[in-house]
């Protein structure tokens, strides 16, 4: 089923302006690899981004947070304690939460923490198409971060998720999934040196948790927080020589993007 | 009471040639998330950031470094002991140290923390308006990492931690405070850019030590501290398109920033 | 005892053409100060990286990763076992794997744990002056990360570690050593904007790993690296006002370098 592209072409623009205008707090729970530049895209976004990630914080600031990111990259002893903490306070309060679950399925800390996390019912589950296989049960998922499957091949495995957590499931590639389990969008402004910079998925990660936190429709949210990132991808990948200039000016789009540019630029495939 | 400013004119810049100089070893204790930052702030300041901070190694560094920078950001359980050990060794040897109280007053374990290292006598506090007054018990503290506070709402605060410690505590915003508890000093150099990015507090934080750690007047030491980042900052904020180009240009301004730019650029207000 | 530079003069470019054509997995086990840096080299040079650092990850991720990169900059208690557990791996099965030995002999946890390291036999041991010294027993180290001893000061304990283990061993600094204990060769790129951002030794210690991962001869490999990375960083610093702008063009030349250009660029001292 297709939603109204007229509905989502008001809704897009709409909900980057409720970001801009409530600047969410976004708690992250994260990986030590990309946790500066998901901080940086939310400040860059407008929104205000706090990564206490520790058990006895971690429930704390879920309860005063507008959002939560939960990413499961660097999943150390204390992290997934905390991650447990923060998504058991989101599924108490109704708080929104997106669970990005990286490289699960060949490793077994991560792929333990996630079956735990998806009984927590997420708001949004972003994924690369491995890793959303994985969590579907499909198959064994990929080689670290890396997708091995085609965003496509992923279509049954996301919905199966999106139905299994009443929530949304988000598959990034060259052209964005997004589905409820019954609805599915595209969302095609990805840009090929997302690949090529660490955290391409965590910072959109990140930003669906923005989206999400002001924007009640978790598939509008979802979509838009695809569709802002990918275009202000597109627009840094303009003015970049390569992967760290690109980085550089990708949080400048970020900061740069108004609501009528990215109505005009976002492409539904 | 007001240091006289020409006295500080003199001393700023001095400071500035003192840290090029030496290259002080500034070992830091901080957080994932703009650990990164930190050390290349340093660096490009011309200091000499090491990083340990694990309970077996920061107590031996601490021994041997020119000052100590103690940051509340991810408190680890590890990252606790290695601070508390590395803050006693500064205790003991008479070592110059700087505390930056990421987030207390909310969050359980670092505002148990911060009330221990509190005994120990940092030479400096760094924080925004909410984390100083959380420090002083004024009440429960911001949200996360931002301030919800005014700077003057938190002078008070500032003075009453600083005679606490018997050290000096700055107080970082649009109009930097450093007050050693009766001298009160204001920095007026601040740019809304360094709000855009994560860790532009981290950064001063760590500058700060730089300076504490080369220049024996605390009060002086961070006033220069403030004046130099906040001065290279402004100069950087005129060449960036956006967070993303800021934050890099920053480093290149810290690297080229010289002692007659900064007299002349500083402003007290 | 010198390899004829014409070899190696085919060698270098070639190893880089492989790098490109296998984009291979490199697993990083490394510290949290320069974790993004490292996977941002890896993935502007073509090459697929993977963070997992824990235990119970940790050796499966090494069982099929085409290299590992060690690094003890931030040697948490997880993360020490995790190094443990994925180098024992890379021992049985004969997977290339690299120890940088960040800062051992001055401090105590990571000296212990590269004296454990070095007897599972790293294909590479890439570390400063002072580091290859206190790991053949020459003498206590440096402060910090900081060499305080010249790259030829090294000669003889890089030769020492390199028989000891059966490998090779690079010392980094402004003409780069490298030596299998009877062969040495010296790459002349060197550039001093490396030293002043935070994991310019880190992000060689990885490319090491990435050319070890497809290119058998480790000596070559590891003068390719060399090569390809201080050529890089020359390429970079010619467009660079400072340390900040440095770093990000550092990427973007990584991923614009091809053979050709590094076979004219690359020198042998």
């Amino acid at each position: 089923m297709l939603r109204a592209p007229s509905t989502l072409l008001t809704a897009v623009p709409r909900a980057l302006e409720e970001v801009r205008a409530a600047g969410p707090l976004v708690q992250c729970l994260t990986n030590t690899v990309t946790v500066n530049l998901v901080a940086n895209t939310l400040l860059a976004l407008g929104a205000a981004p706090a990564m206490a990630d520790l058990p006895g914080e971690a429930g704390t600031l879920a309860g005063v947070a507008d959002a939560v990111y939960v990413n499961l990259g660097t999943p150390g002893a204390e992290q997934r304690a905390g991650m447990l903490e923060a998504a058991r306070a989101c599924d108490t309060l109704g708080r929104p939460w997106v669970l990005d679950p990286v490289a699960v399925g060949p490793l077994a800390l991560r792929t333990a923490l996630a079956a735990q996390l998806l009984e927590l019912r997420p708001t949004v589950v972003r994924g690369n198409a491995s890793e959303i296989r994985a969590l579907a049960g499909t198959d064994g998922g990929g080689r670290g971060v890396d997708a091995t499957h085609g965003v496509e091949e992923s279509l049954d495995a996301a919905c199966a998720v999106a139905v299994r957590t009443g929530g949304v499931v988000t598959v990034s590639g060259p052209v964005d999934l997004v589905t409820d389990g019954t609805t599915v969008v595209r969302v095609a402004n990805g840009h090929p040196l997302l690949t090529r910079m660490t955290g391409g998925g965590c910072a959109l990660g990140g930003i669906v948790a923005a989206f999400v936190g002001v924007h009640d429709d978790a598939l509008e949210a979802t979509v838009a927080a695809c569709g802002a990132y990918t275009v202000a991808a597109e627009r840094a990948a303009q003015a970049a020589t390569g992967p760290g200039s690109f980085a550089v000016r990708l949080l400048d789009e970020l900061a740069l993007l108004d609501a009528p540019t990215l109505a005009e630029a976002v492409r539904f495939a």
